[in-house]
């Protein structure tokens, strides 16, 4: 049929990405029928880019990968020690939790031991994510609440941050509440980036956001895997938090998790954070490395293809958990296979093992 | 930060869709935050195109929006006068919805009219996809069942088509059954596309789908906004399923839905539907054209935000739902506007409207 000319592509600002790679692909019956894009960096805790890919210079919102540089402050200022605040706490500052039982009871504990209950939580309220988890809450009657919302863990730490500093909690999402200027000051240290207007914006759970190059963030997690070039205290509060987060997979995220299915097999010698709209980190402390990843597009299933790919390549891992996330079976509502999920093959070193399930 | 040298742009297969275009973003504080490449054809009905942009040529897989075309043996084969099947089920045979209750009353219904139950039903059991059924269903104790599928609605059809045929429903879904064998004739009658091994998988609901380019698709779509190009029988059940369609937007989608909300308003001028992995079809009878889309990376959001835009310039159509899935706010958890979701300006002809709630 005739086909008059294409559009021609879209001028800058889509060209600012026309040079990103591709992160991973989805086939059914052996036709590709859809392509994620993107970038990726790996980099040193001495800002040494190891590997990068797709355009890695532009920022972006890092969004909930940056909960354990967060959570830091917890320990700098004391509020940790003060509340005697167990890694299970610790590891849920850093969580985007998926509203599971043991994740509202952790939250409801991190509450009570600053004196608050949920009413002092300012992230919104939502279901848990978690679909059986979900339906259990209201095959019980109950509704949901600001502890089931995936960053109840992170406000949680907030509030007892802000009592540890004798600020009244109420409106600690604002960014000129101290708590906010504590997060900011701390992720600006890390990361190297200045906060703006510019490069600000508001995330999920209302606190503000700034974005950072993608570089940047991978160097931020370099530090968080080492210590180096945090100083002393922000460097000990590291190892803590990377402790604690180890220790207790499942409080990162949950049942089935990208985040918690790696760090049951491969932690503490890999550490992972997914954030919203395909963004992911990594901490390889052995190899003193940071990965970032952003799929442009925001799929999430590229970038955990993509970082279990750099994860077997920089971390020098092998496990049935990265073997499944690099590439698996997708199958349909009948348990047929119907095509797979796949990680690019040059984000893994020119191989992709055989397909999982 | 010293960066060495990017990653080339992945080699074929990945360039056979660098001449994609953008066909939606999101934003978050000003800054775009995800981006969604693709292409959409609008084609007429003697195929001749009358837009494509990105690449309209490579097959795709047309997913659920071909159900409509997989509903007209429905009629052409006397099984839906053979049931006297209300519009309200020829509405859901060429559905997606989302399991709430009014769909499992028509789809129940549908089988009982050949003397069947669910236990006939081969496309799958998952929970009901809107939030609020499965939770309800939870909260009364029930299991999900396969008239819960999604597309349990087709499949209570496949199920009339076979008994209306004499054939035993059993095994309905494989490509050999006499239905598969009405479904496959029509498909490839209608898209112009000849079915081979080459260009055929196997759909999330079990059934056999073959790949077809996008202008192929478009094509399509004209015939059946059209009746052109179908031949007599097909062309009168065309007009009867856009009219079932056009009668019950309700019954093709559910609860808030993009097909169900812009066909509760623009219907019967505007018929859309959906498929997985972010394909999109549209016909336009009044103009006689068939719009589809795809993107690339499999985003629906970004699929409703280019129809919508495709809808407004091609049909000539201005109205609220559209004005919403073309540019639209984008709010956190307590209701803070955070962004924008905005179709490509190019796709809409140039301008785009005021952000909408």
């Amino acid at each position: 049929m005739p086909v008059n000319q294409n559009m021609p592509f879209p001028a800058s600002p889509a060209d600012a990405h026309a040079g990103d790679v591709l992160l991973a692909d989805v086939t059914r019956g052996g036709r590709v029928e859809s392509r994620h894009y993107g970038a990726a960096a790996v980099v040193d805790a001495m800002g040494r880019t190891v590997f990068a890919a797709g355009d890695v210079a532009t920022a972006i919102f890092p969004r909930s990968t940056v909960k354990a540089l967060q959570a830091l402050p917890l320990l700098t200022e004391g509020a940790a020690e003060r509340f005697a605040l167990p890694d299970t706490a610790l590891a849920l500052a850093c969580a985007s939790h998926q509203g599971e039982p043991e994740h509202v009871a952790v939250a409801t504990d991190m509450l009570a031991r600053a004196g608050y209950d949920d009413g002092a939580l300012e992230c919104g309220v939502h279901w848990p994510l978690d679909s059986v988890a979900a339906r259990a809450l209201a095959a019980g009657g109950l509704p949901a609440r600001a502890l089931h919302n995936c960053c109840s863990g992170k406000h949680a730490g907030f509030v007892c941050l802000s009592c540890a500093g004798g600020h009244d909690p109420a409106g600690y999402v604002g960014a000129e509440h101290p708590v906010m200027q504590s997060v900011s000051r701390v992720l600006a240290a890390v990361t190297g980036i200045a906060h703006t207007r510019e490069n600000q914006g508001t995330d999920g759970c209302a606190i503000p956001t700034w974005a950072v190059p993608l570089d940047s963030l991978a160097l931020a997690f370099a530090r968080f895997a080492t210590g180096q070039g945090l100083g002393e205290a922000r460097a000990a509060a590291a190892a803590r938090l990377r402790a604690a987060i180890a220790a207790n997979p499942f409080m990162i995220a949950g049942t089935g998790q990208f985040d918690t299915r790696v760090m049951e097999a491969l932690a503490p010698r890999v550490l992972t954070k997914m954030g919203a709209e395909g963004v992911m980190v990594v901490a390889l402390p052995a190899q003193g490395l940071g990965i970032a990843v952003k799929c442009r597009d925001g799929g999430v299933r590229a970038a955990e293809a993509a970082a279990a790919a750099l994860i077997a390549r920089f971390g020098k891992e092998d496990s049935p958990v990265l073997r499944h996330y690099m590439r698996r079976t997708l199958f349909n509502w009948n348990g047929q296979p119907v095509g797979e999920l796949r990680a690019s093959s040059d984000l893994a070193g020119g191989c992709l093992p055989e397909s999982s399930s």
